[in-house]
């Protein structure tokens, strides 16, 4: 019997926001290999033993996944949002990269998934409807002093800014930190959103500028958008403001 | 009655990149607008009228299912990959910013989908492992010099850097300039993806580096993918290598 390893994204929340292709996976899956956490959101699968894991136990977690594969089952890695984005598919090469030779003939594929700054740009509107770029703010696995340089040059760069794992009950003077170095570059009047829990029966979009954007507002259930110079609110009757950051820039052709 | 818009992204290919919510929207749509590619790609719908136009007209295709929408139908808008990332999306809050009050009170959503970049990276392996962005190289609606800068600013972040829209038959220069401009910031040994036709029977994927990538391989069907000083591949037997950017950067704590 030949195993097959699918790391799927299972988008920010439940199956409205995953692909049919993942549903499908999941369906046909002899083992669910993931984060507690993510564990817990999955439909019940009869037929699928879960080994779940704590966060951190990225590196281990891929190694499982590999071995069963090996063994001939179907397994399925499952991450957060899109797993190629700040999830497991990085781990699972690195996994690959340092095992057995016999791990790069394995029948491998990643499936995409909705990761969450395209989720919370489609509740607030089109904030990514120019340039953006996507930073990890965790100092886990770089240098914080990294973080800072591309902070600054995406500010210059006028990127609208998604930042992931904005903090955590390990770090939380971070995004402080982050937010200074931003109010450098930027108006104190651009847009900043706190998007947490999205999806989920939770779910928070909080508005706000880069003057007045608070940290203790970020958890790590929290994405933040910071618009560009050109993002801008819509006002709405009885609804929060759409938020969009335009396609044409001054001196376009 | 009532009517409703949803800004739907399709993802890059068929249904099987689609959300579930994304399908739903569609099956229950009375009127579909969109780019007559988009509209080709779509799966039967007998109870919806299609209403193709030309690429370029977004904002005409905006207004029009703002019309549909307050005239009380459901009404469904396409876009290629995920609306909110160089699609549809932008343009419907642009219209609904110049258009009549009435606008602002409309029942719109915007369904997130699989972007072209996340297709990509999950076919290749991981490249987005590590802080990324995304460029949209076409200067139809911003300054060349925008667009170089912002390449300039990106390649010094060392950001992953994913290229939307890199040419089309009217546009086939500016590609090579992008080239040019980032072998200034990068080692010429950097992994540069073309990734074509995403998800369709014409599919391609083209591996090279930053001193080899000849511009006349992209079309309006292409999306490229520039690693950053990490990104590796790992070879594997009888298959194209996998493609991915490690999680870890050096001098990490």
């Amino acid at each position: 019997m030949s195993g097959s390893l699918r790391v799927v994204g299972l988008g920010p929340a439940d199956a409205e926001w995953r692909t049919v292709e993942a549903e499908g996976a999941l369906a046909e899956a002899q083992h669910v290999v993931g984060y507690h956490s993510y564990l817990a959101r999955l439909p019940a699968l009869p037929n699928a033993t879960l080994h779940g894991s704590d966060n951190g136990d990225e590196l281990a977690r891929a190694r499982h996944a590999l071995e069963l594969t090996e063994s001939g089952a179907r397994v399925v890695v499952v991450s957060g949002g899109d797993a190629g984005v700040f999830g497991m598919a990085a781990a699972v090469f690195e996994a690959v990269e340092q095992g057995p030779p016999s791990w790069r003939a394995l029948d491998i594929a990643v499936l995409p998934g909705v990761t969450a700054m395209l989720a919370a740009a489609a509740r607030l509107g089109a904030p990514l409807g120019n340039d953006f770029c996507a930073i990890n703010l965790s100092d886990n696995l770089k240098p914080w002093s990294t973080i800072e340089k591309r902070l600054a040059l995406a500010a210059q760069a006028d990127f609208v800014i998604a930042l992931y794992n904005p903090a955590s009950r390990a770090r939380s003077e971070q995004l402080q930190s982050a937010f200074e170095l931003l109010r450098r570059h930027r108006t104190p009047s651009a847009i900043v959103v706190f998007a947490r829990a999205l999806g989920r029966a939770q779910e928070q979009l909080t508005i706000t500028t880069l003057a007045e954007a608070d940290p203790a507002r970020a958890d790590m259930q929290t994405l933040i958008l910071i618009g560009n110079h050109t993002t801008r609110s819509i006002p709405r009757p009885a609804a929060a403001p759409w938020i969009y950051t335009p396609r044409r820039l001054d001196g376009a052709p």
